[in-house]
């Protein structure tokens, strides 16, 4: 059993971001100095040390919970969700904004208990941007309530997408064909290469639609979407598979919008694939 | 003749810019208050009121100059640019996101005289960065020198672009063919919804590459870019038109890097047509 409230796992998550935050913060202005080669190296050394410092802060006071972080995700998935509370945690969602400095990047931090989201912590350091939730409890920016968007109209939606660059011809063939068929369909189209950063503009109601198909790995997804996905619950909105069922962790495939939209949302997704 | 020197011409804009910006912010925050019918009018609203602002500002004290704005754009370009001091002014550049609440929205001022872009000022006040150049002297964000990146590989290079949401299937096609074409060459593509803003992160090197075609209309374009283009150069970047010609403000075709990366992309760009 977890000792605590949900409400000092939030506490512990905020602390944990915004301390990761800080290394983020300095890596970020610090990026353009480093030669292109080494860009790399300052990615996984600034995604390690944030790693560490979320992992060893939070095992401190929970010693009991279950991490699922980098290695996780490294070893293929070969782990399951299970009951216990589980910190899921993507370190730097956005890397590539972060070694561009392109001010999308962000710490997500989220918390499954019996394999629901229960709390959820997403930190942009760079904007100062601090999205929170607990079960049950609402959703926040920066400490004030936040509430999806009231659209009901596809026409007059925006659009949040990200196409994946490759020299594979059928993956960017696939992204770009569902791009040309929903720009029929909605207002505009914004891709900012941060995943947890669109589900909460979709949280704070920034954005009236959101989908993602193809994550890098089969944890990859669990880790960019778990704090996220209790953000946009408790600001009124939906995550689900682009199918219009369950959003699936393990799936590499995610949608969100606001409940009015869903239905029309999923109707176009699937015509557009 | 004009009275004052360019530095003079920079401390206008600026102080036009930043009053500008607080009608905007409070427009910003409030506009997921007004009925989706009414957003139209809030646009239109915020616009005027931020071009008049504006205008009479730079009117009070340099009674001698022309003006570009709103009405010159409606007009249908019927206006030739002159080797008179022209303020050419985009009261808001990324309307949509000023609807929706995505926070990249600005107020673009530029000044050219003898034609050429002689100041530039461009102002997000949701985030509150300011990007000013005056010819010859360099180019800042928020008060710190900025520079274009030094990436030379189209591969590493980061990419901004917009696409068209349409009912009209050429457009749309022609759009995310391009897209899908430059997606095998570069890293990574971001759509903001502000052209001035994508210029900007130009300048600063949070983008590489970045390219739209398909302006509003004759006078947009010139509108979108003349704080741009002087803001891009005096960064040490380039901006030109997509075919690798000179830059045509009535051309409604655009595209920016730096030098490094000016060659390569133009030949991907004519291969992506």
């Amino acid at each position: 059993m977890c000792s605590g409230s949900p409400d000092d796992f939030l506490a512990s998550a905020v602390e944990a971001a915004k301390q990761a935050g800080e290394i983020i913060r300095s890596g970020f202005y610090g990026a353009k100095q480093v030669e292109n080669k080494g860009e790399v190296d300052l990615v996984t050394e600034t995604d390690k040390k944030c790693e560490e410092l979320i992992f060893t802060f939070l095992k401190k006071q929970y010693s009991d919970h279950k991490f699922i972080g980098e290695e996780t995700a490294a070893a293929g998935g070969n782990m399951e969700l299970t009951n216990e509370p589980t910190w899921i945690v993507d370190p730097i969602d956005g890397t590539f904004n972060f070694v561009h400095g392109y001010p999308f990047v962000c710490v997500s931090i989220g918390l499954t208990i019996g394999k629901i989201a229960t709390v959820g912590v997403v930190y942009n350091p760079i904007m100062d941007e601090l999205f929170t939730a607990v079960r049950g409890k609402g959703a926040f920016l920066n400490g004030k309530p936040i509430r999806v968007s009231s659209q009901d109209e596809l026409v007059k939606s925006l659009l949040a997408a990200e196409v994946i660059a490759s020299h594979e011809k059928s993956i960017v063939d696939a992204s770009t064909n569902q791009i040309n068929s929903l720009l029929f369909k909605v207002r505009s189209l914004r891709m900012s290469g941060s995943c947890a950063l669109d589900l909460c503009g979709i949280a704070c109601g920034r954005l009236d639609l959101f989908y993602l198909v193809g994550f890098g790995g089969p944890w990859s997804s669990s880790r960019d979407v778990a704090a996220g996905a209790v953000i946009i619950s408790e600001a009124g909105g939906l995550v689900f598979d682009p199918s219009g069922k369950d959003f699936d962790i393990t799936a590499q495939r995610v949608a969100a919008s606001n409940p009015l939209l869903k239905d029309a949302f999923v109707g176009a997704l699937q015509q557009s694939e």
